[in-house]
């Protein structure tokens, strides 16, 4: 039997969230939490309807999986995430100690991976999981914007 | 006339912050944000408390300093904790733009510095402020934790 419980099928949700983001004017980045093929946390940037440099998706997500989890650490837990997280979402995603992260577009100017922002030993990284209609969604937004 | 508002008066108000996360259990760093003088926000760690490593002292100054500000950016504002930021503190104040950060006791294991997490070019840092009573609290801290 076909697994259905693909990368792309989790990450189809966090564009969800993005495109959420997108509808309210905030930089369209989403993310989920998956524990055994379910979804136990979801949420997309709120920085400006915020005003909170950190509303980003990763860190309400982080925050609301663990409230899910009745534990802070975010074990056997993958994220899922629109776009590569920021030194800070990296940061917070250290201290979870979380399984995986799986992320879609690069941000080669402020990504954890450029930044160098290190990571728990115990978590491993995907990249470029549907990345193209991540980016396709950020540029499209900026795009927006500048008219 | 003698200036009362000196880096120590306010590294104080955070130290009595961290000394009430001491009393909660909760590892004791404190934190306030300064603008004009006047404190608009502090904080203590509540990590333990609501379960969530999102929830330093520094992030939750940060938010409510936006949210007192009504705008997301921390500018002319001076971030007092008790010790160095994290990756992911660090990280929030980039994005927050804070035009200083003075902190007490560092953190070689940790901290931003040793991490090499990026501070927003317009931000200044100050470090070792009342650093000795910062690190005899965490120190203090531990010892009572090891009973």
């Amino acid at each position: 039997m076909e697994n259905i419980f693909t990368d792309d099928f989790f990450m189809k949700k966090a564009l969800q969230e993005a495109e959420m983001a997108f509808e309210k004017g905030e930089i369209p980045v989403g993310a989920v939490v998956v524990v055994n093929n379910t979804v136990i946390a979801r949420s997309h940037n709120l920085t400006e309807m915020l005003n909170d440099v950190t509303a980003h998706a990763e860190m309400q997500s982080i925050t609301a999986a663990a409230n899910y989890l009745g534990g802070k650490y975010l074990k056997d837990c993958t994220l899922y995430v629109t776009l590569e997280p920021c030194q800070m979402c990296a940061g917070a995603l250290y201290w979870s100690q979380i399984t995986k992260i799986v992320f879609g577009a690069s941000d080669e100017q402020r990504g954890f991976m450029t930044m160098g922002t290190k990571l728990h030993p115990k978590t491993t990284v995907v990249s470029g999981v549907m990345a193209d209609e991540a980016a396709e969604l950020m540029k499209r937004f900026f795009a927006s914007r500048r008219k």
